[in-house]
């Protein structure tokens, strides 16, 4: 089974953390919630889910997980200004390792610089950036582009999980 | 006196529309809130303020103003995607009238490609979405550089408000 990293800070969009945390934990893999501390307690947005990071991005690196799972909310732009999370990212794309964003999660992808010559999608918020990442952009409700896969909004969840279990698989 | 358009959707943050828009009323210059429709009754997202917006963005162009003030908030995510923002952002940049935005206000600057060659600011969060769009990324309480006025958050708005005013004399 794989190794799976959730990147998460406070103020996700609890649902887009909760549906494939569950998921990828049902189907078996192993997951780690890394943050930008480690034990921080992260609520959701809307409050309604509650999540604490069991590890610091600063300790981990790419060889240590199969795929990072990045929610959306406004946590990435918490997460996309540490040079850890950036590191991490990078690490796991120069080894094609999956990394999947919905929403604003591929804000973290943009700073990463893992988008050049790939496809991908977002909240439409932010489609612009993505372009400008080098990302060819496209409005479906998920893109698979090597190992980037990539939803808009939480009605994606169902398509998000289903390709990033296809990929774990 | 100057003509000024305030740019606004629902979810603005709140200060940095409500300071600016007092400001620039109380200095003589003559404002006019322009939203995606007419009519729109916008609130904050912290629900402290609310305007209406009194003329949609389709029915305006660049020779009608003389500035446009962008405040932040989740309001530029959903200003920036209309083609007709775009045009009119464009509009006055290419009449190098000011074009002033303060935290997430510049990611309508960004979807306008006006901020080539030019130095701004913005909330730390877009940081990376201003220098892929061509900026000179200043972490300054505000950055003016030719007709682009950009400062981070309400904090800065001070001095976000003297380079507004100083401008439109």
């Amino acid at each position: 089974m794989a190794k799976v990293a959730f990147l998460l800070a406070k103020n996700y969009e609890d649902s887009e953390m909760k549906v494939p945390y569950e998921a990828v934990k049902e189907a078996g893999h192993e997951t780690t919630i890394v943050g930008l501390e480690k034990g921080a307690v992260c609520e959701g947005k809307k409050g309604t889910v509650s999540y604490t990071t069991e590890v610091a991005v600063a300790d981990v690196n790419g060889n240590d997980f199969d795929a990072v799972i990045i929610p959306g909310g406004s946590a990435p732009e918490a997460l996309r200004v540490n040079e850890d999370v950036v590191r991490f990212t990078k690490e796991l794309n120069s080894q094609n390792k999956l990394i999947a964003g919905i929403c604003h999660g591929p804000q973290v992808m943009i700073s990463a610089d893992v988008l050049k010559g790939k496809t991908a999608t977002s909240f439409i918020g932010i489609r612009d950036d993505l372009k400008l990442a080098g990302a060819e952009y496209k409005d479906e409700e998920v893109v698979v582009s090597e190992n980037i896969v990539t939803s808009r909004t939480p009605k994606d969840e169902p398509a998000f999980v289903r390709e990033i279990l296809a990929k774990l698989s």
